[in-house]
């Protein structure tokens, strides 16, 4: 199960109400957040899921608007008690990025540990997740990234009581390792079921709509997506720039058969993106377009839905409910 | 004459809410910024003093709250437009921070000049302002900034005329400089009357009260000071770390003489810092408890003024009024 919250929704520049571009993850007690803006830890602490737990980072590039906000946060990270390292992927460049970060926030009580990724790599990320990424088609190279979080195969209690395994071995065997009871070894197999499908999350920013997103985020149950530009008539400078419209970002979603599809990474020039919505509903009706404390889980039985919380905010657009008190 | 605005009151670590401890000043068309924690810009665009005009910016010291928001800012400001060359001024090792903040923010159309300043310098600022500084007493080097606006000498429009200068030359003179009027050298000395004095503003955060500080503000219009503790039991962790109660930082105002003072710099934990302006009041009265937006004055004839607005948010602590829409 995953737990995913947008923590801005601004493009290029932090505006008074707006947020930049990040999103926060939670698996188990982990956290992992996808892109740091200047004020993203301000964001973050708006949204009370902690800081100490963050316990990784994924950049999709290294633009000042997505990386800035690091030396904050890691203090802030750091004030919290965190102890245990923190791992950071991005692009190429990353490692150089960070010893920049580190200029500025110096003495930290946990390690940072820095990891560049290329398209087609994965990687294991905390409580179980798998961390993928893809190039996208950018000005700079950029990543797109998917979380997969297992789900354990099914568990046959039947089976388990039959062959006389104590109840408190049961965590092992679903584990997949195997138990001794009295002499005689129990494999995994004999108590496990069929595969179960896990959940998955899909974030593309800054990229053109692209072969190898598509196919990295096909079927995912919720894919945020940049929706840089609003209007159908701003495709030339979308694509001159290297980002994508509402409805070239809901065609994308479309074509990889995603679950849901939120949009972030607004213009500056945009003020009101819910306004804006038809074009990216026309293709692809489950869409939301985002605003700054959107929220829903990913769950093993049902894929994505909102948090109830949403329903309230939903459709204004998000700039007052994006500066809280 | 100098225009003054607090653009944040926090410490440490920005809030919701709250805007980091930060301060812009305008002299003639410039804008000079004091400190630039992470959400700064954010903070001077609610303001609406530009970005273009931008000049100068005087760094206390380089703990990450008073630092890291310079990488967004320096993109802001490129944004707006501007071309001619920023002045950054700082403690030793600004430096090296820049050359961090610049593997952050690369691509720039004007040049980045950085000045490491030590106590006792004293450098030529924008619009004629002095620019000068003393060594305070935290954990790292710290500097204290007095920023002067001279005012030229008192014109004799009737000895001008009695010379026969015409009208278009008298600026020359009121500059300094002598001009030829048919054969004739008139030298300044010959209409301009007497010296008169300018205004002055200190600035002085994230330091304990010392000799050299209170000498170097002495005098000046309008002193801004930190007061991270609002408590007097606090005075022995103000000292262990490096920082002022309200009762210290007002008793060096008094000391110095300064026309008024304004307290920043608060702590986290202080959340209504209005409610213990008693504490400097008892030992300097002209002292305002900051908030964002707080602005005023330093007039030639009249000294520290408040801007008309602010009676309507004097008072409240400024925890609702520093984030606008």
């Amino acid at each position: 199960m995953i737990d995913v919250m947008l923590l801005g929704t601004g493009a290029m520049v932090p505006l008074p109400g707006r947020w930049l571009s990040s999103a926060l993850v939670r698996v188990g007690s982990a956290l992992v957040l996808l892109d740091c803006g200047e004020g993203t830890q301000i964001a973050m602490r708006e949204r009370h899921w902690g800081f100490r737990r963050l316990d990784a980072v994924c950049l999709s590039h290294l633009h000042a608007d997505h990386v800035a906000g690091l030396p904050g946060l890691l203090h802030t990270v750091a004030n919290a008690g965190k102890t245990s390292p923190l791992l950071v992927y991005g692009p190429e460049g990353t490692i150089e990025m960070l010893r920049a970060v580190r200029v500025l926030a110096q003495y930290l009580p946990f390690d940072v540990v820095v990891r560049e990724l290329s398209g087609g790599d994965t990687v294991a990320g905390p409580d179980g997740l798998a961390i993928s990424v893809a190039e996208g088609e950018h000005r700079i190279p950029v990543l797109a990234y998917r979380l997969d979080h297992p789900r354990g195969r099914r568990f046959d209690p039947e089976r388990a009581e039959a062959l006389e395994v104590p109840r408190d071995r049961w965590s092992v065997l679903q584990r997949g390792d195997a138990v001794v009871v009295e002499g005689r070894e129990i494999t995994p197999e004999s108590v496990l079921g069929e595969e179960r499908p896990g959940v998955a999350l899909g974030f593309a920013t800054d990229t053109r709509p692209c072969d190898t997103i598509r196919e990295l985020v096909t079927g995912v149950d919720l894919l945020i997506s940049e929706g840089t530009y609003a209007r159908d008539d701003e495709v030339d400078r979308a694509r001159a720039r290297g980002h994508m419209t509402f409805r070239e970002a809901a065609t994308q979603a479309r074509d990889a058969r995603v679950g849901h599809l939120w949009l972030t990474h607004f213009s500056a020039a945009m003020e009101h993106p819910e306004s804006w919505r038809a074009n990216a509903a026309e293709v692809f009706p489950a869409v939301t377009i985002g605003y700054a404390g959107l929220s829903g889980t990913l769950a093993f039985d049902s894929g994505y839905r909102p948090f109830a919380g949403n329903a309230m905010c939903d459709g204004d657009g998000g700039r007052s409910a994006e500066v809280g008190g």
